[in-house]
């Protein structure tokens, strides 16, 4: 399904990937999840796209082709692809095991230029195309086993919404007594609540949707506050180790930042909607030695770890899933913060 | 010296400061550093003060009088007194030896309202007066010996801003083999770049000054960037571990954000002289990992270890000495950015 212009409205396109190169896996995508980066990229919110664009980076689904040097992957396998399908792999990024910082750009899955490193003429058009399509070949070093115990309508947005807030997570070191607020609870903050309690942390969730509370508790959240009511905020004061802000919307950091101990951080994971400014006040980070900072997706080992944490501790993601030809009805929910708690596209309606 | 409305002007004040207490120290003060934020603190930049106001934070001289529990000192010794003058002494961050992020609030030498902890009848006026001026009586705890090598004009500005740039690069690791950058070079910015050379750092020094580059490289910076200049800064790109910005004004974040590897962190240590908001983009946090942070003088501890660092390594800050009388002309001179590097006042002047 892709977008042909900037109004978030589909039609079908046909196209072919590319032959299935020696280091190549063929996949059968089954599930696609749906990311509200999706939606800002195909309305241009984030730089001027190409067009027709096929976004989507939430793939699970099965091998059916391996190129002749692929040893890790069979036919038949169940797999899942990520936010990027290639980096450099010499830079110092990539060598340290850290493929999303690529010094030489990782090449996200849709939208973005192709960097130096990569060949146009891998990808139809001469840019890459996502998820939201019935299959992709990817380099092998970038497409994810599935363990057993997760379904494939749930391993798409493990692949993006679930590395996404498992890396700061583990960054800043969420573990046994940690106590962490999570920042909206949407498609990565309901997973993030998940993760950072089965870390060992007390975690505390701050939503806008009062309505959320009761799943908040159940996805294991020991407390909620709703609208940053003030009198909940302040006996939050200097409490937390680590608050991790999944709102993808601007908004206010400073009454959260004073909710962090001393010397502890506030990580963003959501982005805006534009590329309007964030702002901090003058005295905001220095009253406590606190820190602004931000994380973007995961590492390939990062993907391979909350996939097996998350097959452990029988974490997943809570899915409402619909046949791909609804995608463009879906967009609009997902805007109005109407997914409980991501949308996944079933491909085989494309089939 | 003692500012009697937000002007910048001063007059001569008589005030007594409290009978010496058991525990308490009584200060001859014969240098008075001159810090830029007592003219934002007399100005009312940072919220309406108490006059008169008596400001000054880094006061070095002679011990003339001990309480009769105080061990640590006896009449004669050469001390001095920096930026708070008391803390709760019980929560958290005081028993971590963090005083200056005490939870019930650092009793700052001037201009902040008492702390509930703090008895006002200790404060003539009932607030707390600073510096500039002929003496001051100190609880033990927050005075500190100076070592012999180092001169009484040259301690002051160890006090506020030797350890206000020593605290973050030792809470940032900066040492053997660190990529340092320091944004500003004024009174902060000077000794920074000196203590983060002493400590093993490849150091770059970023200043609007051009006339300053002589001087900077014999701080010890290997290279100076002057105005920003983007073919200087570019080179840069993801270079440093730690970036500390003395910068006292709102200026863009950006920039430097992308000369930080993954996962460093830019530390502000300058204040605005307004209470403006700082800004960074959408996805300058994000793109690899970085974290602003923020970060207020120093520990009594730190304190203790920044002279004798400075001490065994030969560091002082370069001072203008000028007649405390004449601070009123003093004062512009900082604000127009040609203190080189710091003015001490010569308290003997008013005695």
């Amino acid at each position: 399904m892709a977008n042909f212009d900037t109004s978030g409205s589909f039609r079908t396109h046909r196209f072919q990937r590319r032959p299935v190169r020696a280091d190549d896996v063929q996949v059968r995508i089954d599930f696609s999840g749906v990311c509200h980066s999706d939606i800002h990229t195909a309305h241009g919110d984030w730089g001027p796209q190409h067009y027709p664009l096929v976004t989507g980076h939430e793939m699970a689904g099965v091998v059916t082709a391996v190129g002749s040097q692929v040893s890790r992957f069979k036919v038949g396998d169940r797999v899942g692809v990520g936010t990027y399908v290639d980096s450099c792999r010499t830079c110092e990024e990539c060598r340290a095991g850290r493929e999303q910082y690529c010094l030489n750009f990782a090449l996200f899955t849709y939208g973005n230029p192709l960097p130096e490193y990569a060949d146009a003429a891998d990808y139809p058009g001469g840019y890459p195309l996502g998820g939201y399509s019935t299959g992709i070949v990817v380099r092998d070093k970038y497409v994810y086993p599935i363990p057993k115990a997760i379904d494939l309508k749930h391993a798409g947005p493990l692949m993006c919404a679930g590395v996404t807030v498992w890396s700061p997570l583990r960054n800043w070191g969420v573990g046994r007594g940690s106590r962490v607020a999570i920042l909206g609870v949407g498609g990565l903050g309901h997973l993030a609540i998940q993760l950072a309690g089965a870390l060992g942390a007390e975690v505390v969730a701050f939503t806008t949707s009062a309505g959320k509370a009761g799943d908040i508790r159940r996805f294991g959240a020991s407390d909620v506050v709703v609208n940053s009511d003030p009198d909940q905020t302040a006996k939050y004061t200097r409490h937390f180790d680590f608050i991790l802000d999944t709102i993808s919307a601007t908004h206010p950091l400073d009454p959260y930042v004073r909710l962090l101990k001393r010397g502890a951080t506030l990580c963003r994971v959501g982005i805006d909607n534009t590329t309007l400014a964030n702002e901090f006040g003058a005295f905001s980070l220095t009253a406590a030695q606190n820190s602004l900072a931000g994380s973007n997706v995961g590492s390939v080992r990062e993907t391979h770890e909350v996939l097996a944490f998350c097959a452990q501790h029988g974490i997943r993601p809570q899915v409402e899933v619909v046949p791909a030809r609804q995608v463009g009805a879906v967009w609009p929910k997902v805007v109005d913060k109407a997914a409980r708690y991501r949308f996944v596209l079933d491909m085989s309606d494309l089939r």
